[in-house]
Formats: structure tokens, C-alpha cells, sequence
């Protein structure tokens, strides 16, 4: 080729030499527990309480000493004196004695002397004596102390994604306050084409120009990915113009995101900046769409430089950015919905590239199937709206055949037709 | 059984019959756009503008007249006169004529009188001339107008959760603003045996009590469905103080969620407050864990009432609320990250009940096993932080054999061993 990338680097490789030079930590802070949903864990958190911290009903029924209990039958029961009644934030006092049953409620503590519960269905309560109806072990239908989590026990780690139920944990040990990575990612957009929606509002943008569609998605990708994320406006396609704002931006965030000025032949004034500041910097990766993206570090920290078309963009974030937080937390990535269905149309796909193709997955007759949608550019956004899932031929493959089982990664939920 | 719920009611009915009595819709809001994240759209998108406005170059080469290049070969290509360079934002003002071409970014406006573009890669410009190495057909590496979105197209569907690229597609469509349903969650909780993690900050609990842990599951669980989120406080086990704390709840929020005093035997005032207000109320779902939870619907309005232990409430969450929200928006559930494993031992659950058993799915030489956790009661939080997966055992089974292979839903990612 007479212009266009010499060569093309793996996207594997190009990723691993990246995240290599990757040394910026974002900075830790104590927030509300209430406010730490999403967020990475900044340090392992080891449990300093048992929980629960007594040993509690696990069941509705009565408390008794299983040792009363030996050779109860439903024919033959056992007969204990009801001696108390105990509910979740109202102990029983005393001490449960051979002979004595006290009645309780999940979650209630478990009065002294008692060891074991029996559920109501194997008793019956008739004028303050119950009927035991089966012997009962030890700690049967007992939550012991500690048992959710013991003290000195690792409960969760650091670079961990707080999810709903973490918070629940933390709050079990007493953290009313917790430490978090936080992520603070800045977008740029560059362009002399563009006009912001904010411009054009209502109505179609001025003739030759385009709406900056790119910023609105990558900052839903950054937020969606537990980072704070602020978008710093349209800068000129100018190298020094884009190398100011790109120095600022490094001043205040922990990620920059740069869309727009990185092709070849095209506008490449990012390009250029990126190159003048940048210790490490990768870019033309052997993936489609999105081959003009590129990643750079500049004081230990994440440039991710961006194609202007959206869709390259989001694989470009894919690449790159995903991978660059996950690494500055120490997290880990999440689960994807998958499904596997069979391709209604061939599908074919350069060698040495991987491609990400935009397909709708649809259930028919209960059957899954899968089939690509027609692109002509990595600008065709709505291949994301229309379609519901990514198929990913990797390197090594020039595609799928009509019929052949392909497994997808959803992003919206699956049709019926 | 003397005690306890004297029939339960299979999850499927329940639910069905719980959101065929919901008539509310939350409030429709218009936001600016970068703030929909995550949130409901509340009316259809049809495009009102051609996306892209124009015909453009979807590679950076030469646009020509098609016609100009019948005959090209490498050998024996076709010379073309360079007239001019377009860009993004830089559109070549005069017109393409016979015999000539101008140099074009991807992206730029396609000029006058060219129809197709042809690659760098087939190309080669020497002294202000270009020669063609191969004929193009017409709007070969053109992007059409109207080619992304068409005028007059459904371009989103009410009900659609804002992913970060349909953002972009409604930035590309001119809309600044974009309507969304604000969904309001309240959260109250009872329970006498309850502190708040805020007073107990850093120690454990005073004897006998035990941390608000599942109010921060519920609120999270909200925030994630798309929800407002706000905790209402604790509340006295006491009818009349409940009564009115939801009583106040219903007329601000669109969905109300309450946790504890749900159960038979034990504390019930939050029942009997429920019960007294409610149009519909369904309670003793044959679900593990979770018996105790139900629905109610007041004034066409959802009122989930949750058990106060946190996996039981976060199980009720997901039977009833999230299906709730989705009722009242319009809302298609979203897929969820699965995976098939192995089981490690057998996992034996009752008849005509649906469990919701924790297990910890990991890898092993290439292969996913499914690990069932020991679990004695609903209270035990960190199975879903020990955990990473859940497997739901549907009411027509006893369980799995070791050895079976089970789909499991990750809630975290699956571990290497």
C-alpha cells in the first residue's frame, strides 16, 4: 500500500506492551458506603467481627437443648415446657434447662442452655407445653457465630467491583465508610468537521458538518465502567492546540480519551501530539473496525487515541481503555452474556485481523440464530442499535460459514421473530 | 405444618398476577442527554434527519467518477488529474469532472460529480496526477446519505435502557434532550433487632443487634435497575408507624420496597400494615430463599415486601421488583452472563419449590466446574461475596447430580483454579 499503516500490530501484542508501561495509580478515597456501588475496592478488606455476631435461629420454631430431644417420634414426642419467646432484637434472658423450649424467630439470638431449633413442623405448641416430634443434632437450623464471615477472614479483595451485595458485607462489619480507586477519565474530541449537539438542537447540523456523536459514547463506556468521566469539549485539528489540552487533561485525570485526528492520510494533528509527549505508543492494530486507534502512556499514565467514528471508537475503548482501568485497580473483567446461535449468511473477514461484526441474535422456533448486518463503514453507528450482539473472528479465522454455531456477546437482550 | 405458610404460591403466578394489577407509570422527564445513561426511554426515537446528512468517503483515497476507471489495471492504469483535497470538515467546493480526482479523507463530503472512491491501496499520485489501478462501481467506499439512519425510521423503542452508543445515535440525530421515566425507589426497613451501620462505625453491634446490611443490597440493586434510589429510614416494628411510613412513600415514589416483618410466626407488622392498604397482595412464594417475601399493589402502585435477610431479600428483588420496573417502563429484561459447568456434588432441593443455590463456577485444565457452597439459612450474605454464581433449581427438579451439567448466572467473574 502507498499510504495507510506500514503494518499493522496484533491487538493482543499491542495491548500487553501497553498495559506494561501502565505505572499511574488513581488516587484512593473514603466514600459513603452508600456511595461506593460500582466502584473498585482500593484495599483488601478483612473481616474484624465475627457475623452474625451470636449464634441465631436460622429457622421459626422453638429453641430447646438437643439432647431433650433423643427418641422423639411423631407417635412417642417429646413434651417440653415453653419457658419464653424470643424475636430478632428481643433476646429470651433467661437460660433454656432440661425439659424447657423456648419459642423463637429467625434471626433471633439463641438463649443460653438451648442448642439446636425445631422447626414449627415438627411441633406442636398446646397450652404452654410443645410436642417435639424428632430428635434434633447440635446447631440443627442454628446460624453460629461467625458463620457469614469470621473475624481475620479475607472477605473481599482488593480491585474488586463493588456490587450490590458487597455493600451489604461491608456493612456487616461495621464499614460505614469504604476505600475506593477513584477513576477520573477525560474525554477530547477533535475534528473540524464536528459540531456539538448542543448546537444543533432540533434540528440537522450546518452543510459538510457531523454531530459528535463518539463523546456521548465513550463517556456512557467509562461511567458504565466505574470511572468518573468529564468531557473537556471539541478542540481545533491542531497539534498544538490538541497537545495543550492533552497536557491539561494528564494534570487532572487518571485516563485521557482522545476521538478524532488519528488516521493516515486524514487529519492526524492528535496524532502528532500524541507522538511529541508520549513515552510509549502504539498504534494501526490489526483489528476491524478500528484500525487507526492507538494507545499511549505518558507519565505512567493511559492516552487512549481514538478513531473519530464511533463505532471504531467503542472497540477502541474495548481494546484498550476496559483493559488500562481494570489494570490501574488491579481488577478483574466481568462476565459478558454469550449466546450461541447459527449464522444465517456467511461471514468473511480478513486474515490476520480480528474482526468485530455487528450481528442481530434472534430466537425462532427455539432455535438461536445469528446474522450479520450489512456495513459499509466503521461510522454506521446504528449497527449497534439495530443489532443486538458482536461477533468476534479473531486472527487466525477468515470468517464463519452460512450454518456454522458461532458464540456472540450480547449487548441488549436477545429477539423472538 | 402447625405453623408457617399454610400454602405457597408457585413464582410464576405470583408474579403474573402481581403485574397484571400494576397500572402506574413513573414520571417522564426530559434530561440532557449525557445524563440518560442507564435510564428508560419513555417515547419511540424516529429520525427526523438523514444520518449521515451527506454522501461521504468511508476510506481515505481518491474520489472519482466511476465511470472514469472501467478498464484500470495495474499494468495498464487509468491517470486522473488531482484537483483538490477534502477532508472532515474541509469539503472540496468545486466539482469532479471527466479525467479528474480529488484526494479524500475518510469522513469528508463526498464533491460534486464523483460517485465512488477508490483506496490509496489501488492508487498511486505522482506530479499532480493519481493512477488507478482497478475499476470501481458506483459508491464503492461511499457512505450514503441516510445510510447510518433514515429519515422517518424507528430508531429506538420506548422501553430501550440507554446503552452508551444509543446516546450517540440520538447525538447524531440532532437531540440535546432525550425523555426518559424517572423511576423512584424508596427503601424502608424494619426490625427491632436492627442498627445502622452509621452508629456502630469501626465495632461491632451492641448484643443481640445486628447491622442494617440489606438496605445497601436493595438500594444498589435499584440503582442498577435504573432506579432513583433513596432509604426512608428504620422503621419500629409497629403496623401503625409502618402503615404510615408507606403510606408517605407511596405518594413520592413509584416503587417501594420494605425489608423485614415479612415473616409467619415471627415479626409481621409490616404484613399486617401491607395487608391493610393493599388492592392485591400476594405472599409465601415457593422460592428458597425467600418464602416470606410478597407483592402488594396500593393505587396501581408496586410495594415489594422483602424478608430482612439479605439473600432473601435480594432473591425477592429479582422475582419481583426488577419485573416491576420493567412493567411500569416498558422495559425488556437484559441478558445475564451465564456459563455451563459441572457440578463437584450432588445438590438436593425441594419439590415444587424454586432454590436459588450460591455456587463458585471456576475453571480447572480448561474446564468449568460448578461448586455448590454450604449454606443453612437466607441470612448468610457472603455466599453471593464467596460465590460468583447462582444456580436456580426450577420447581419440577429435586436437585442436580454430581457429575451434571448445569447453566449457572455469574454474578462475578468466573475463577481460575
Amino acid at each position: 500500500m502507498s499510504r495507510g499503516f506500514k503494518s499493522l500490530t496484533p491487538a493482543d501484542k499491542a495491548v500487553a506492551e501497553f498495559l506494561s508501561k501502565l505505572s499511574h495509580k488513581p488516587p484512593v478515597v473514603e466514600v459513603p458506603l452508600g456511595e461506593a456501588l460500582g466502584r473498585y475496592l482500593a484495599r483488601d478488606i478483612i473481616a474484624d467481627v465475627d457475623v452474625p455476631p451470636f449464634d441465631r435461629a436460622a429457622f421459626d420454631g422453638y429453641a430447646v437443648r438437643s439432647i431433650d430431644t433423643l427418641g422423639a417420634t411423631r407417635t412417642n414426642p417429646v413434651v417440653l415446657k415453653v419457658v419464653g419467646r424470643a424475636g430478632p432484637g428481643r433476646p429470651f434472658e433467661g437460660v433454656v434447662r432440661e425439659g424447657e423450649a423456648v419459642e423463637i424467630a429467625t434471626g433471633a439470638p439463641l438463649p443460653e442452655g438451648a442448642d439446636a431449633v425445631v422447626p414449627y413442623e415438627e411441633a406442636a405448641e398446646r397450652g404452654g407445653a410443645v410436642e417435639i416430634y424428632r430428635p434434633v443434632p447440635r446447631y440443627y437450623y442454628v446460624s453460629r457465630r461467625g458463620e457469614d464471615l469470621s473475624k481475620g477472614e479475607l472477605v473481599l479483595k482488593a480491585g474488586t467491583r463493588l456490587r450490590p451485595w458487597d455493600l451489604g458485607v461491608l456493612a456487616s462489619l461495621g464499614m460505614s465508610r469504604v476505600p475506593i480507586y477513584l477513576v477520573r477519565a477525560a474525554v477530547i474530541s477533535t475534528g473540524d468537521e464536528l459540531v456539538e449537539v448542543e448546537e444543533v438542537s432540533g434540528g440537522a447540523p450546518p452543510p459538510g458538518k457531523v454531530v459528535n456523536s463518539t463523546r456521548f459514547a465513550l463517556i456512557g463506556l467509562f461511567r458504565e465502567a466505574g470511572a468518573d468521566a468529564e468531557y473537556l469539549g471539541l478542540v481545533p485539528d491542531d497539534e498544538e492546540a490538541i497537545r495543550r489540552a492533552l497536557e491539561r487533561a494528564l494534570s487532572g485525570f487518571d485516563i485521557v480519551a482522545t476521538t478524532g485526528g488519528a488516521s493516515v492520510g486524514g487529519p492526524d494533528a492528535t496524532h502528532k501530539a500524541v507522538s511529541s509527549i508520549a513515552d510509549f505508543y502504539v498504534r494501526g492494530i490489526a483489528v476491524r473496525p478500528g484500525r487507526p486507534n492507538g494507545a499511549a502512556v505518558v507519565g505512567g499514565k493511559p492516552v487512549i487515541v481514538l478513531s473519530g467514528f464511533p463505532v471504531a471508537a467503542v472497540v477502541g475503548f474495548e481494546i484498550f481503555a476496559r483493559p488500562a482501568i481494570l489494570k490501574m485497580v488491579g481488577g478483574r473483567p466481568e462476565p459478558q452474556p454469550t449466546v450461541r446461535g447459527v449464522l444465517t449468511r456467511r461471514i468473511t473477514t480478513p486474515i490476520n485481523v480480528r474482526t468485530y461484526a455487528r450481528v442481530r441474535a434472534y430466537v425462532k422456533e427455539g432455535k438461536v440464530y445469528v446474522e450479520p448486518l450489512a456495513v459499509t463503514g466503521s461510522g454506521v453507528l446504528s449497527t449497534l442499535t439495530r443489532g443486538n450482539a458482536i461477533l468476534v473472528v479473531p486472527e487466525n479465522r477468515e470468517g464463519y460459514d452460512e450454518g456454522e454455531e458461532v458464540e456472540v456477546q450480547l449487548i441488549r437482550e436477545l429477539e423472538a421473530v
